[in-house]
């Protein structure tokens, strides 16, 4: 019996991390391992910080894919993996790691993941979380405003030079790939619950197996 | 327990009616039940049939939305109904009817059942197949000429007065009202699974109750 994974994008303010954790939060560590892809943004020693501040991180090429693939593979063959950690206020991987150990069934969660071909061909399921543009964006304020006390200004100009159009550019065309589409996320408790059964299901079959 | 009702709505040419035919097949007929709105459509009695050619049929209005939403009701009170047969020749509910018993879980399928906010508010599952438009006319012409034997003109002329208009204006935006929503219907075996084991956990607390 193999691990499965389950793919969970959407753009920014979407709310699938709030999905995401929803899923996980319903079984145990041991049952569902998440990895987030943005622990997986590149390494980028070579550059000094002043440019790496100036790097786009709204692009697929933002983040060490072959690693992930790799990782993904490992944790499909029942092995332990050190996820990176990334330093965003370095703008650059750190040298910590979580352990992230083989779980029968394991999440990526990210507003890229469905851009690359080679995660989408490792994901058994792929679940985009669809959520009006200016839902989001109003999310992406409060949260960056009111929790990480960014200006206002700041977020609307990262938002339409950077985040909009890279949205437009690779996560809105990668839905095309999605076998589920679920509107509002986190807070769309029917598909929750469909999820959660689907999840259980793989469950019971992996429990039988070994 | 309450039985619950699976709602699966979607264009013309979708592959809504493949996605419940499937998931009916999966299960017992006294497990699953399923209804389809085109056996709703209303009685006219008083009008001519040449004047019954004439009615819109992709209307919301076209349907028989009270005398469904009372046998839904009924047959989440556990009592069985008698589903009308429609007589497309005569454009006219025909005098036969079809015994639909309760089951656990009820399926209502239709192009225009997501249109009917009573009708909504009966659902506990709504699932859209979002199909795209020209894959959904190409499907809906294979139909009517190949099987129905319709002229390839008489289609294209029905598509672009009635069917793209309604589509528009009554199917496309009740798809904001879909808890789920499943790209290419039938052919997505992702989502089918979904489904089906979110069916099976209900039959499972269903049992456990009687």
């Amino acid at each position: 019996m193999e691990t499965i994974l389950i793919g969970i994008a959407g753009g920014s303010g979407s709310g699938k991390t709030t999905l995401a954790d929803k899923l996980v939060e319903c079984f145990g560590s041991d049952e569902v391992s998440i990895i987030r892809h943005d622990n997986y943004y590149k390494r980028h020693d070579d550059i000094p910080f002043e440019e790496r501040t100036k790097l786009n991180y709204d692009h697929p090429d933002a983040f060490d894919t072959e690693l992930l693939c790799e990782h993904i593979r490992m944790l499909k063959a029942q092995h332990a993996i050190e996820m990176p950690v990334y330093d965003y206020s370095q703008h650059n991987r750190s040298d910590q790691f979580i352990v992230v150990h083989p779980a029968p069934v394991l999440i990526l969660e990210g507003i890229m993941i469905f851009a690359e071909e080679s995660l989408c061909s490792l994901m058994d399921i792929k679940v985009f979380v669809d959520t009006d543009a200016d839902v989001r964006i109003l999310r992406r304020i409060l949260r960056d405003v009111k929790e990480r006390g960014r200006s206002l200004d700041s977020v609307i100009s990262q938002y339409l030079t950077t985040v909009k159009p890279m949205h437009e550019q690779f996560v809105e065309p990668s839905k095309r790939r999605a076998d589920v589409i679920i509107p509002d996320g986190g807070h769309n408790r029917v598909a929750l619950e469909m999820l959660i059964q689907r999840v259980r299901s793989q469950l019971a079959k992996y429990r039988e197996e070994f």
